[in-house]
């Protein structure tokens, strides 16, 4: 039993999906999130930056009594897991591996599309992942660098993410891929309209869901779980409240409890 | 007469377009530019946050004896230009003060508009700027926070550059604008799809142009002009070279002597 928040993060604000995840899965546990707001996105930065930013946080975390670390940040989970799993000594998973899973459980015709950022998919973490899990597996997948700067401007249906959502899967449409991943923690948000656009011979695979389930295991295997009555969610930002607290809602259901900002680098 | 170098910055690649500018109309003078690739973007982050960049930006390239500085960023020029100036001696100047100048001499309904990113129009720099310039003058600003990512994908004409550019200009329609500013160094390289949507009743500022001319005019007049017969452009990036490489084409014509990482915060 530990009583203690779990760590989550992200370079801004998309980890709230998984954090929305786990406050609906696991309501009794404590969240201690950091949105590292003041250099996001990672998606366009090089992996010994991420690597550095994704050190700097986890330190803090730690600092606070975590008792375990989500990476809920796709960039940094494909850059920067293995560094700081080298480095510290209690539990952390990042989404990839959950997401991976999940699709392999689900794609009958070992075709699976994976969406992520531009960095993501130039590491091709979740292809290797996909394919050292069943080397029968054949992968397609897509850059979407547009998705974040949409979701966070709102525009979530409509012509304009319509448009640039028809653009991007193209090649997942000309595929014969049955389980897309969504290899980043804002695409979730998009969900209605990739469905729209896929039809539902398509499985999405959103990768919040499947963390959650894996940090429900984690805490159990390590004996870890809170025996609390409810958990509360505290964020943290690096650059100012003001922008996280307007679009914070669009992301989470659950009650924030305080959103505080904190200099971490 | 001086021949060090002007100093250029970002927060990441659009300042380039300054560079053009500068590099057409300003061929023997040297350039030394700092994208701050590493913390871009600006357009999102609070003014304290930018304050610091630009300080720490602006005092690297004062030691590296940058003979004035050009601050190529509409975010740090609203948000911090009156801070260094009141830091440093040498002659500083942002791209708004000479965009708001071009923009006044040639509106002749004194109805102008302005399009920047969110961190731009909030601050009201142009707005402030124009009214003070002329009280008659009446303002129209739009955010258009996709346009950045738009360009970096590098979607300057088709379907989707012309469904966002469509939603974004219909306030500027609307209304009986007769100039509008492109108020972020990106936007220059939408401007055949912003012409098509608004026809040619709308003439566009090009903040980039109208800062090379007031280099110019500050260089002359503290006598710090350069008599080399060529100057040379060496960029500086603040994260990894590669995607500063990779883009810098679309921005700056003229040879870029030389793309460097360097660390700065």
């Amino acid at each position: 039993m530990d009583n203690g928040p779990i760590g989550v993060f992200d370079s801004g604000i998309g980890g709230l999906t998984v954090v929305d995840a786990l406050a609906k899965s696991l309501p009794n546990e404590s969240i201690l999130y950091v949105g590292d707001t003041a250099r996001v996105p990672y998606g366009n930065k090089s992996k010994v930056r991420i690597q550095e930013f994704t050190n700097e946080i986890t330190q803090w975390l730690i600092d606070q009594k975590s008792k375990m670390i989500v990476v809920a940040c796709n960039t940094a989970s494909s850059l920067a897991l293995d560094y700081i799993k080298l480095k510290f000594d209690l539990p952390i998973i990042g989404v990839i591996e959950p997401g991976i899973h999940s699709a392999i459980s689900i794609t009958k015709n070992k075709q699976v599309g994976v969406l992520g950022t531009n960095a993501t998919i130039k590491s091709d973490a979740y292809g290797e992942g996909l394919r050292a899990a069943n080397d029968k597996i054949s992968v397609v997948s897509q850059p979407c660098p547009l998705f974040v700067p949409l979701v966070e401007e709102g525009w979530v249906s409509g012509d304009v993410p319509t448009a640039i959502a028809t653009t991007y899967l193209e090649p997942i449409k000309r595929s014969n891929v049955d389980t897309l991943i969504l290899g980043c923690t804002h695409y979730p948000l998009l969900k209605s309209i990739l469905r729209q656009i896929l039809g539902s011979d398509v499985s999405l695979v959103d990768s919040g869901e499947a963390t959650a389930a894996a940090v429900n295991s984690v805490l159990s295997k390590n004996n870890i779980v809170s025996n609390k009555n409810t958990g509360e969610i505290h964020c943290y930002v690096t650059d100012s409240r003001d922008s996280f607290e307007a679009l914070a809602g669009r992301f989470v259901h659950a009650n924030i409890s305080t959103i505080t900002h904190v200099d971490i680098s």
